[in-house]
């Protein structure tokens, strides 16, 4: 079923509460690929009812990213979320979200300086915001998660403890081609020559995994493998490569505990992200 | 009951919930008033079950504000919430709302740049995160606040609405004294020579409702009225009077629609606010 307006996916949601079901959220900026099919299955081994969204928000955009071209194929999206046994479908037009006179943000500070943070102002702000604002309408037990996004997976963790939300977020590991390039609706803008080459983002990442099973332990110096490693890309430039702790996303000069190893890739227009979790 | 954590509060409401019963939430900073006092009547009134709050927020004071010596007296509050027939006092200490690594916080712009927003830089955000927290603790049905805080109740409105959070705000009148001094729990700040003064402040007020009745509809010279009065005030300095419209707290040079005249006055250290509706 397929809701535009509020009050409808509010009441969809409030008579399967009323039959006892916990209630899972997948929410999507669509174009769905196969990493959101795996939130969708976890919640339908989880929850009693799933719901989904999708919408492409403005307010996680920057003036000059790519709000407009966002890939967008709502009817190929119906049929994926179809095939994951979704129960519902949110798909609110922009001025349902965001009505005139909407002037209320949601800011988690501290994890958002850093990473996309830095390269992408007002982006979490966006994201905490409308997520605020999903989890409000929808009212779901628990809320599914990528990995790939693993800084927005930790703000939001963050923002539903600081603000003491009634939901439950889960962490769903990343969803990667045959190749390891991890799954992201933004890989369809990728040129043939920058999708070959665009592996070498999760190499460069697995490669510094296997430095420090080795014993390696200097941030700095595992940082600076995966740089050189993606120095050699022809069509790219980096973003930005940092180790990082969990879940507060410090800086880290000497891995003594699990840390976040990301990176950003710039292939032309076109930004790729991508993360490992560095075990010690 | 008295519930210092936030699971006990929670488990309370659930029960209430389960059994069909809507809940009522009167946030308050304790050191009750008859003004606190409506609002737990009205919402006895309205709602199955009935909780209320008492938190001094230190979020919401600036740093040169009256945060610790803000009047506390947590068994005549009890007493009084007791006689008004409240179900359940949550009462949290400040580290179970704010625990380490907080970072948190919504702010509603556009309607907290005037009036006590510009006065006290940071106190709106902070009254909107204690309230984002609180409901989503209380999971209330209705919350009801005071009209002696307009711009209070017109921010938490606003970012109820924006966020989609799903809770009515109601807006309780304000409670005066018998010489027409609105209930506050800072008036034990005053002298006895202060408070001998502080009925001007309602007065004014009145004086420029009856300017309007009488056809008066230039703001500037409605405000200039008030400034006037209070003007003869000994031991007081203007903070702010400002006419502006509802809900946008706009600026207003000519009276078409009810409008807002509120005021802030400081008596020593101590500020007092109040506030009209201007019908027209």
């Amino acid at each position: 079923m397929i809701f535009e307006k509020i009050d409808r996916i509010r009441d969809f949601v409030r008579e399967k509460k009323g039959q006892g079901k916990t209630v899972g959220f997948v929410p999507t900026m669509g174009y769905l690929h196969r990493g959101h099919a795996a939130l969708a299955e976890r919640a339908r081994r989880e929850c009693g009812t799933v719901v989904a969204s999708i919408f492409v928000n403005p307010l996680q955009f920057g003036p000059r990213e790519d709000y407009a071209e966002y890939p967008r194929d709502f009817d190929r999206d119906c049929r994926m979320l179809e095939e994951c046994r979704v129960d519902a479908l949110f798909h609110p037009p922009v001025e349902e979200m965001y009505p005139g006179g909407f002037c209320t943000h949601v800011e988690v500070e501290g994890l958002t300086g850093c990473l996309c943070g830095k390269s992408r102002p007002g982006h979490f702000r966006g994201v905490a915001t409308v997520v605020t604002k999903l989890f409000n309408i929808v009212q779901p037990d628990r809320a599914y998660f990528g990995q790939k996004d693993a800084q927005q997976a930790l703000v939001i963790k963050r923002m539903v403890e600081d603000l003491n939300m009634p939901v439950e977020i889960v962490t769903v590991p990343t969803v990667r081609e045959e190749d390891g390039l991890a799954m992201s609706s933004r890989n369809v803008y990728l040129t043939p020559e920058q999708r070959a080459e665009a592996p070498v983002l999760y190499e460069s990442l697995k490669e510094a995994a296997r430095a420090v099973s080795g014993g390696e332990r200097d941030a700095r110096t595992l940082a600076g493998m995966v740089r050189e490693r993606l120095s050699g890309l022809k069509g790219a430039g980096i973003d930005y490569v940092e180790i990082r702790s969990l879940p507060d996303l410090k800086e880290v000069e000497r891995l003594d505990s699990p840390a976040l190893l990301a990176l950003a890739v710039r292939f032309g227009k076109t930004r790729l992200i991508d993360n490992i979790v560095l075990e010690v």
